[in-house]
C-alpha cells in the first residue's frame, strides 16, 4: 500500500472480527515496529502479545473501572455520547499487544543522556510504524487509554526498569471508518492544518499555507 | 512509496544539502503528521518551523554544550568513535522543526485522564507519520535529542503547558544510507526480532517467530 494512502485511511478500530492473524501478516508488521527510529539505535520496544482470554478479561475489568470514572469528568449531553461511545476491543481482538520500553541498558544510550524520554519515545515511533504496516495488511488496531497504568504494570507483572507505553488491540475490523470517530459523532472537529504551524516564534502563523481543510464528515445519528 | 519500503530506507539523517524544500513538498509531509492518530482526538501536536539562522546558531550552541557533557559517558575507544560521530545537522539543513505538544486544552481530552502522558505520545505519532511522508518525498529528517530541554524551551520562549516533544533537522540529505549509521560503525547492532516479542508474560519466548535478522552491514572503517 502506498504511505499516503495508509496514513490517511488509518483508523483507531473498536469493532474486530473475530479471525486470527496470521502469524507471516504478524510478523511483518512486527517487523516494520522493530525498523522505527531510536535514540543510539537503542531499539528499546518490547511487544507483548496477549491471546490468554483470562488475561484480557482481566484488562477488561481494568478499563471498565477506569471508565467509571473518566465518565464522570463529562455531564449531561456530554456525558450521554460519551456513554454512547465504544473505547476499546479488548475482548473482540483476538490479540491484545501491550507495548513496552526496556530501559535497563547496561551502558548509557547514545544521545539520551539530555532528553532521557526519547527512549520511551522511540518506542512511541515504532507504535506507529506498527499501526500503519498493520492498515497496510488490512489489519485495525485500538490504543486503550482509559486504564490505571499501576494496575496494569501489576497484572502483567511488568518488572522495573520496563516503561508501560501503550495496551493495542489487534484484529481485523468491521470495517475501516472513512472518518475519525469522534469527528464523525460531532465531538471534537479536526484543525486546519494551518492552526498546529507556527514560524520562527510559538503563537506566530505563517503565511504561505494554505488551508488545507478536509471536508468534514457527515454528522451521524448517534 | 509504498509503505515498507518507506519504513525500511527511512535513515536518521545528519548530512544535508543546503537545498529550500518547496513548499507544496513540506505542506504534504505536514498534513501527513497532522493525520497521526491522537488520545481523544485532541492533536495536540504543533510545529515550529525555524529557517533563522540566528536561532539555528543558538541551537548548535546548546548542542555543542550539551555534547561535551554526553561524550564523558565514555572512554578510550569508545569515546573516540563517539566524537568521530555527526550527531545533528542543525546549520547545514535549510529548515529545523521543533515539535510540541499542546497540553492548554479547555476541556478533558477523552480517553486522556488515566494515562495523561498519552498526550504527547499522540504527537510523537505524529513524528513518525513525518519521518516517513519525509522519506517518500525524498527529504531527510535528524531527531537531535542533545540539548539541555530548559535551555531550549527559554531560547524559544515555549509557554507553560507546551511541552517540548522533538527537535528535528529537515532537508534534502546527501545519501540515505543503505543501514543505520549506528549499526556500519559498530556501536550497536540489530537485535533479531524474536528478542523484542514476548507472548502472554514479559520474559518469555515466543516459539513462533521466525530469526528474521537482516544481513548485518560491512563493517566500516570510520
Amino acid at each position: 500500500m502506498d504511505l499516503y494512502e495508509a496514513i490517511h485511511s488509518r483508523r483507531d478500530v473498536r469493532r474486530f472480527r473475530n479471525e486470527p492473524i496470521p502469524d507471516d501478516v504478524l510478523e511483518r508488521i512486527l517487523s516494520a515496529a522493530h525498523h522505527a527510529p531510536s535514540v543510539g539505535f537503542s531499539q528499546p520496544w518490547r511487544f507483548l502479545l496477549i491471546r490468554s482470554e483470562e488475561t484480557r478479561r482481566e484488562v477488561h475489568r481494568l478499563f471498565d473501572e477506569a471508565n467509571r470514572q473518566a465518565r464522570e469528568a463529562y455531564s449531561g449531553e456530554r456525558q450521554e455520547l460519551y456513554d454512547s461511545l465504544k473505547l476499546e476491543g479488548i475482548l473482540e481482538a483476538p490479540l491484545n499487544l501491550c507495548v513496552l520500553s526496556d530501559h535497563r541498558s547496561s551502558s548509557p544510550v547514545l544521545g539520551a543522556q539530555s532528553m532521557p524520554e526519547t527512549i520511551a519515545l522511540s518506542t512511541c515511533l515504532a507504535i506507529q510504524n506498527l499501526w500503519l504496516a498493520a492498515r497496510a495488511e488490512g489489519v485495525g488496531v485500538g490504543w486503550v487509554s482509559i486504564l490505571d497504568p499501576a494496575s496494569l504494570r501489576r497484572l502483567l507483572a511488568l518488572p522495573d526498569g520496563v516503561e508501560l507505553v501503550a495496551y493495542l488491540c489487534v484484529g481485523y475490523p468491521e470495517s475501516f471508518l472513512e472518518w475519525p470517530l469522534l469527528e464523525t459523532v460531532g465531538w471534537r472537529h479536526r484543525l486546519p492544518l494551518r492552526d498546529v504551524i507556527f514560524e520562527e516564534r510559538f503563537g506566530s502563523q505563517p503565511a504561505d499555507v494554505s488551508s488545507d481543510e478536509d471536508a468534514p464528515p457527515p454528522r451521524s445519528q448517534g
